[in-house]
């Protein structure tokens, strides 16, 4: 069960990075809702590698296939399957490694846990396991924005140590975001990243950094008290991304600092519909529960573990050994997290928007 | 359902801070192991408010005991009841805010969520709901230290900008986390962060901070691909934490300054039984699953939302109004939230240990 | 989590039969409902042994007591847990049996599952268990009927080989099925089972039968597709009651000797609201869901297991023994088994009455 | 979540009778098993129609497909998904039915249910959809013989009121099982109840029957106490077979007519490992756990609603219409049924396996 996230809205997601196919299928999306695969591929491509000379070159076709749930264009509320088949299937690039657990990534663990090694590719701990998700956010997202009028971007806030000061521009969207390389809608930071991406490149080695996510046309009431609260939905979603080593929601580790008459927002009138506040410091959720502004949280990802200069480690019977990847790697991971941070948000939020319809 | 955690050892937690009784129910805790309600008092007890100059003054007993699943001294495998009842039942000190939504506190988006207002004492908002999640850990951090040998300790490792430098001591343990009152291991910065906290009480004010959790003598191989991962459940199990505003894991938001050839753990050999890591900005987590080496993250709490200060806000039809509390407040929630981190550590462990079980 | 029962509605009980008390947590059910103990002590007292001289003579007071999720007599939307404290713990009684596993109960079972032998009173699997069960189907039953107008009721329709023939009176009421002690709705079935469980009883052994349960006010469109199906649903909770062997909805076992053109029920227009069926062998469920028509099962309880007269078996080490029982022992369960079962009944509508809410 | 089924092991099937495909996810099977298409592909052929004259004349290759969670001929323990293309999809068929419910069918209550109609085939509450569960039923079997020693074999035990009388032959095997068309192990049996079959299908009619079926190599301790009994996870598990009405495990419906004295099985001494019972009226279950006796269980299947014959019923308007099949039907079920009650078998026993493996 741990390939399934929700409890109303379910995504199961499948696929190893170099067997069949890679997909999801989700469980609980509603009838009647507007769907074909033009929803769902426009953020799979985004997902996709080899789309700049930042990203990494292996080229994917990535086409989304409904096999379930959807009849004449409207899904009839029976379960979605999903499918994307895998075009490059190369284990040789990887055979190598299989001796020598790579430092910081997921062959050791998985090999303590299972027992086995996957032959190739790190199986379900690929980055290629995010087109799951990618996908049935896309049909998440769909559901959000038609039925409720939920809209989310999200954009790289920082690489390295290249971070984009102040508030997130007031006409952020995809487009904007998309138009630069590494998805920073600022084109001074943008580029100042881009080239920290480099210098890590040419050096063989990677980068890390934060993506930044703003959900926008949220109702009130969303998220349930105690274990499912809307904070503690995000932190498991976000933190199930690979790559990630924390998340902060609204003023986070530096509202730590503020004092509780600076840090609290107040509450302001809004025009016949409840109320706002004055500041958004709560990142939109209070005691767990969305309280209707824009909730903004950040995603911490560790630099790339690939690398391609050598590391000094040991083989798996504990032997000294240098290790070097072969294949071309990634040096920063952020912009193509982007999506996928974008559909995990999503998958809390439709969830947390069918529980709340659940009530009575 | 949200108000129940984990898969196979499953806790559900019950009770309004000014109802007959606060308490949890665990389901999936394994047969013989010894249990007592001396077990659980002590997490409790370090829980409670009013053990020093510094929390909350209310009085609180919080004598837990054990309704079911323990014969003769041993569980049986049978849900676990436990109870504490309430003793202070003051609601008049809470009345007053009714009109008002408390600024950054839940009153708002519960009215949203339900349509109704707790009474008093903000219900399950209450920090009283912690007791359930407190007794259930307890519980849980028996098991894993008679059945894994795993031991948890939590401290206090940032108050406002009074923050802990260099690593936790090596000899840390809760006898020296609770030599000063603030429950942070190193004497001189406890006591700086006493200052902070006694100069915000005097203002009528309060702080914020960071909690450091660290897990010792954990096996590799806990933890669920994709979204059970061990980072993704103790993502869900603090961000459930009242005031918590972000988590980080190992190195966390700052190792995303690093570049990979950094920020990777070589392994090393160690003696015997698989491989160790040099260094540990990995956490003790590697593609969510534990490395064997200690678990290490830190959980920031905002500043407490209730405070004696008066503040401009307004009431739930708009009006703008002061407001002030009337009953005590507490400055700083971090020492007593201290048992709280470890029992969401606990309750996250114990569950993925007896999920790995499940194997084969 | 083998003691939780529900997805949006959720229960989870809890209680060994001599342990400190019995009891259960609900999760999920709506706010703003009115309850109180008077709600649920009705069917608590109509579950309690020693009601007639036709049942085990053991007396218990079973007063139900809400800790939480109520306030001011509505309840919150959070957890309700409702406990009963056990009054006569009387392990001696049963002290005899522990080398000795009794035929056709579950002390073998349990013993072989968990390794240990629960001292007292067969533990979990004892009848006392269900007041959990009975204490919670009261509250999802006032919320039916209060927000669905949903009625359930359930008598004894076989006891051994005397069984009602017929249709179930149209004026069906709880208070019609308890005007005879066996609860049977015909006075002359009732009297002639009556016979029968006293014969048992003066021969020191014990009968078993048939509980039917109807469902009215019951909306079409409740149950869930492919293993949520209400059929599935119902199968589930009527064999977890303790002593079940079977169920059958509808036409059931019969239904299946009949031709597709005897057994359809053909539609008919209903005044308004959606379509009716001439007959009702679909038992008020099509495809899994409810048509509107009255849900109608039968369930069948084995006689009982503990016997008053010696029995040949053998102990746990396999020498023969002749095995007698000391305590008094009810010789037939079924009229404290129709709250039980109405219980359930309602455990599975009120769940599936709110996840058909969560649509869209 | 309606589609998936099981805790530990737990299968989410997907897919329209007349999409793409049909399929199954299977998330919790252990790693190391050796599989492949080969093992699933003979019973998705069982379940196939048009294999005799006795069934739908329907023609479907159903070649099952792994996608995922198996590489180089091994499970890895990832989500293994299976998948089915449908080949034939002539909608033309049942375009006719849809102004019209037909009675007893799934079709207004889905209707009611999503308030859109299925444009064609049924939809989910197809035949069709059942062959997600037989491709992960095979999954569940392999498992449980290559790691537990069960065997599980299910056959036809009536058909109308042509019912076997006496024991299941002691040799029984699929082999022996599918040796007659109806798949009923003793060919006297077997033939009359072709003649009931044929009988029916000249009249344009339909009849159900009774699928019995036996698991052997059981250990004790499977099935979790209280909502997860090993009898209540049956119950779940058949009655969301489509067409089912009724289950009875081992002396079920009848047993209710015994006396305790003759229905207890007194255990007797076995060889080394536990006791056994010298009758077995438990089916194999005490207390909801198994007790290492063979599991024996019947499942009534109702005649098929669509039948040849006209039938008179209203549309959805409440218009009187007489309502005739146009496409071909299948007079009976049962034979097709037998490897999908298998498959839900092996289902409930392998999660309940893996359950019982997570203690301690």
């Amino acid at each position: 069960m741990s390939s399934t996230f929700g409890t109303v809205f379910r995504t199961t997601t499948f696929g190893e990075s170099h067997g069949l196919a890679v997909g999801a299928v989700i469980d609980g999306c509603p009838p009647g809702l507007a769907l074909s695969e033009a929803d769902i591929q426009p953020q799979l491509t985004r997902r996709r590698p080899g789309q700049s000379a930042l990203t990494t070159p292996r080229d994917e076709q990535d086409r989304v296939r409904i096999l379930s749930g959807v009849e004449a264009g409207m899904t009839l509320g029976t379960p979605i399957a999903l499918e994307v088949m895998n075009e490059a299937q190369r284990p040789g690039d990887y055979r190598e490694l299989q001796s020598v657990p790579r430092p910081s990534h997921a062959d050791y663990t998985y090999r303590m846990k299972y027992g086995v090694a996957a032959r190739s590719g790190g199986g379900r701990a690929s980055a290629r396991e995010t087109i799951g998700r990618v996908a049935a956010g896309a049909v998440a997202e769909k559901m959000l924005r038609d039925r409720r009028g939920t809209e989310i971007v999200a954009f790289v806030s920082a690489v390295a140590d290249v971070e984009l000061e102040g508030e997130p521009p007031a006409d952020l969207s995809r487009d904007r975001v998309d138009a630069t390389p590494v998805r920073c809608p600022d084109a001074g930071t943008a580029e100042r990243m881009r080239e920290r991406i480099e210098a890590a490149k040419a050096d063989g080695d990677s980068v890390g950094g934060i993506v930044t996510c703003v959900c926008r046309g949220i109702q009130a009431g969303w998220g349930e008290p105690i274990f499912d609260k809307l904070t503690a939905m995000l932190g498991r979603a976000m933190l199930s991304i690979p790559a990630t080593k924390g998340i902060e929601i609204g003023s986070g580790f530096a509202g730590t600092r503020m004092r509780g008459s600076e840090h609290n927002d107040p509450f302001v009138a809004r025009g016949g519909c409840g109320l706002g506040t004055a500041t958004n410091r709560s990142g939109g959720i209070q005691g767990g529960i969305s309280n209707g502004e824009p909730i903004v949280f950040r995603v911490a990802f560790k630099p790339t573990a690939t690398i391609g200069r050598a590391q000094h480690t040991v083989d798996y019977e504990g032997n000294e050994v240098e290790l070097a990847a072969r294949g071309r790697h990634d040096p920063c991971i952020l912009p193509r997290a982007v999506p996928v941070v974008e559909a995990m948000a999503a998958l809390v939020l439709a969830d947390l928007a069918l529980r709340q319809a659940a009530r009575g």
